[in-house]
């Protein structure tokens, strides 16, 4: 992750800052995180986080920003035929996951996004950029923002169970037997029939 | 709320700060929030906050507690028959999430537990006691854990993207559809063939 890229130009010493300031806010929240108390725990001087980020807000950005291999998985598993990319984007959700330094990225965002108005805002467009991505091909223009709303439904649900709480089968399974039952509900959700009117009362997917 | 219950005892206050602490963990996070500030807040001597909760824990525990409408909510729904409870249990969580009062409540322990350990574990205490009793009759033992957790994933996801979140088509769409939309795959969770063998490679719910 270093190397290229602004943060690589930035060097080690801004990215201990963000891995810090990523663990404060999804351990204590964005509120209780002092700039101050971020340099404290990086082992830097405070002058330095203000040099690299300005504000909270500037160092809240840099957080909020998703794991690099996440845009290149979201943009793999779109390019799947039809037919096999719910299977891959469940792939790589939990690819995304189970990996140590993404996961914790990860967290960080939802965890922040959860009671930081700003951060939500990032999430919200990290969404329209990347999951509407995934269901962008081959999929009617009136159907993709609910297809899309969808399958980010089970998504979500599936990682804050088994990753984010730990709680539940969910938390102990393989992650082979996760991707097998949860895939086919996000295939449903991509390509099957939807009650999309309010009066359908069709119950069985697919 | 009032009128019976130990809260009910505790009389108008104690209800007051339990309020407070709610808004005061989901908005700034449990650890930002003192005993000291919920009194301000609540318009009380942080003498009575000591005098009913005694600690920090003790109001967590308090914040914890799920609404009462909740129990009886998802005790119904278990009684339906099992070809109706898919739908029965996602009716329960939109009329839960839809009242301000109740969806106030789940929203505190929700983002208090994605934070603080003890939340968690009064999470994974409600989920045990409540969810798997949606799932407790008429299914296998062996598959009642399973099928809880998957059934919880869709839930909570719709509950993330719709409520806490406000993000996406699940955000805006009226409660009846997401009902029509998420109801069958909580039926196929609680009902429908699961591949349970990590090399299965069935796909299509139902």
């Amino acid at each position: 992750m270093t190397g290229r890229g602004p943060r690589g130009e930035r060097g080690e010493q801004a990215e201990r800052i963000v891995a810090t300031a990523r663990r404060a806010f999804a351990t204590r929240g964005y509120a209780a995180t002092s700039l101050r108390s971020v340099a404290q725990e990086a082992g830097v001087d405070p002058g330095l986080v203000n040099y690299y980020f300005r504000t909270k807000a500037g160092l809240l950005d840099e957080v909020m920003q998703p794991p690099e291999a996440f845009g290149a998985a979201v943009a793999a598993a779109a390019e799947q035929p039809m037919d096999r990319r719910g299977h891959a984007f469940v792939q790589a959700a939990l690819d995304l996951w189970e990996d140590p330094v993404s996961a914790e990225t990860l967290r960080a965002i939802i965890l922040t996004a959860a009671q930081e108005p700003a951060a939500l805002q990032r999430l919200r467009q990290l969404f329209s950029e990347l999951v509407l991505a995934v269901v962008s091909h081959n999929v009617p223009d009136t159907e993709r923002d609910l297809r899309a709303s969808l399958i980010s439904t089970q998504i979500v649900g599936m990682v804050m169970n088994r990753y984010i709480w730990r709680i539940g089968t969910m938390a102990t399974l393989p992650a082979p037997s996760v991707i097998d039952l949860i895939a086919p509900t996000v295939q449903h959700y991509l390509t099957g029939t939807l009650p999309l009117s309010p009066g359908d009362d069709s119950r069985g997917p697919g």
